[in-house]
């Protein structure tokens, strides 16, 4: 297809086959009520018949079931599984994927997601929305979740060049900004960026739950303001995406939280030794790399 | 007076003399607004006369001058300084300040203010509210900044009953939740839910701050999403304010720093020895401990 003939795909979807989605938690079915919104056949798959009913419901697709051949007349398939769900995928979804259709995934970790996929399928692009909410699981998908949010790719030589663009379009089409990066890159800057500060505020958490003072606690917690919420939201979010992250993320995760380590001991170097001045170049740096990194973030 | 012509007081303003606010940043231009949509009389105090032409234009109190004068009639002042200057007062404000008058502070650290200022002044009462934004300055004050949000005092056996309960009575007036406490325990709590957010934060932005590569810099900065916001916004807050947090909590943000770090080298080496299982339980008990701690909060 021309980049012409996919973008009149994407603009008229009706005319194109089916979009199909394999998990409708948040990822999935935000994009299952993205994508019907948008005039799109949705097939979404759910692993659990407790689950169908909830989809169903919420009707975050058309066609819903717990039975994968629901993909068979599919021209684009999503993976929005767990992350080590996306990385050990089941033969039995394996086969039920055609070889025709193109097929991209979810995960926040890419190198051993491409590195499984290229093996798997000729038509795989390695991509993931930057989106999140605190919500997890069926009742957790809703519109607009990927308005303004990076869409990152990261293809590489193998990658089928028509199946990327297709990917883009769509992207696109629901509101995501596109990005492409090499995946170990992408690693890199989401161990710093997005899976550290899952750990550093899990570590705040747990030093507030550790206390052996119950009236600290207490008190702790009748103070606890903005501050304290803002800071120590994504330590309190879905734990099996935390252990996924540092799972399949591992090296990086690591190196991040070396470096930070040495920061978090060099802040109480400075604090020990008085050294004000000190202490307030390095805040008024923090405070400009803030406004650096923000910048048009709406959730400033 | 009684509790009931106390009562009485605040809520028929107009029959009382003025409140002054020696300051009119974030907390006291603020207060300035919300004390005059009650129906009190407000003197503000600032200290430039650059700023004095802006807090007019905003009409944060009723007199604006940088004359401490204006303070003489009023019964209740709140000294709206920087944490710094609450500490270290000139002598200039002090002999401005009636002996009659209730006076109170807004500094977030409570033992050395009160040590200074129950010396100071026989009716002191030192307290402060829990809230915050990232704005500073004359521009900062805004209404409904108290709203639904602590308002901590700590009285000892020096305190002024009356003056306390007078303090009490316009904090609830105002909206906020009133939390009397240990000057101690105070420090101690708001060391670990308000004090180390920020430097915890701060210490991400430098993580990132320091990357030798550029183009990872410039990857994350694009990646970066909520996540990343949430967790470093604090860090990149005012820089005088987290500067007077550590000189002035410095014991308790140590303890609270050196508890933390302890956190951070255990959820490494859970990482290094791939105790997914241990790592997994450490997050289900971060997110239980957060919606413990965030009950009922907005912001959440």
């Amino acid at each position: 297809m021309s980049k012409e003939q996919i973008q009149y795909m994407i603009e008229q979807p009706t005319k194109s086959r089916c979009i199909g989605i394999v998990g409708l938690g948040l990822i999935g079915g935000s994009l299952g009520l993205e994508l019907q919104s948008r005039g799109w056949e949705v097939h979404g798959v759910v692993h659990r018949s407790a689950t169908l009913k909830r989809a169903k419901e919420r009707k975050l697709a058309n066609v819903i079931s717990t039975n994968l051949e629901i993909l068979n007349d599919c021209q684009i398939i999503f993976i929005a599984l767990p992350l080590d769900k996306i990385i050990n995928p089941s033969n039995h979804l394996i086969n039920s994927l055609p070889k025709s259709a193109v097929i991209t995934d979810v995960g926040s970790v890419k190198s051993p997601v491409v590195k499984t996929w290229q093996n798997l399928h000729p038509r795989f692009v390695g991509s993931h929305p930057m989106a999140g909410s605190a919500e997890e699981g069926v009742n957790a998908g809703e519109l607009g979740l990927f308005n303004q949010r990076p869409w990152v790719a990261t293809p590489n030589s193998k990658t089928d060049i028509e199946a990327l663009e297709i990917i883009h379009q769509i992207a696109i089409s629901i509101g995501s900004e596109w990005i492409t990066t090499d995946a170990n890159k992408h690693d890199e800057a989401v161990a710093l960026i997005s899976h550290l500060p899952v750990f550093i505020s899990a570590a705040l958490l747990k030093t507030l739950g550790n206390l052996e003072s119950k009236s600290i606690n207490q008190l702790a917690k009748s103070l606890a303001s903005s501050g304290f919420s803002d800071t120590s939201r994504v330590g309190g979010g879905n734990p099996n995406l935390g252990k996924a992250m540092a799972q399949n993320n591992t090296k990086e995760i690591l190196k991040a939280l070396n470096s930070y380590r040495k920061n978090i001991e060099d802040l109480e170097r400075k604090i020990q030794l008085s050294s004000w001045e000190q202490l307030q170049i390095d805040l008024e740096f923090t405070k400009q790399l803030r406004s650096d990194f923000i910048k048009g973030n709406q959730s400033n």
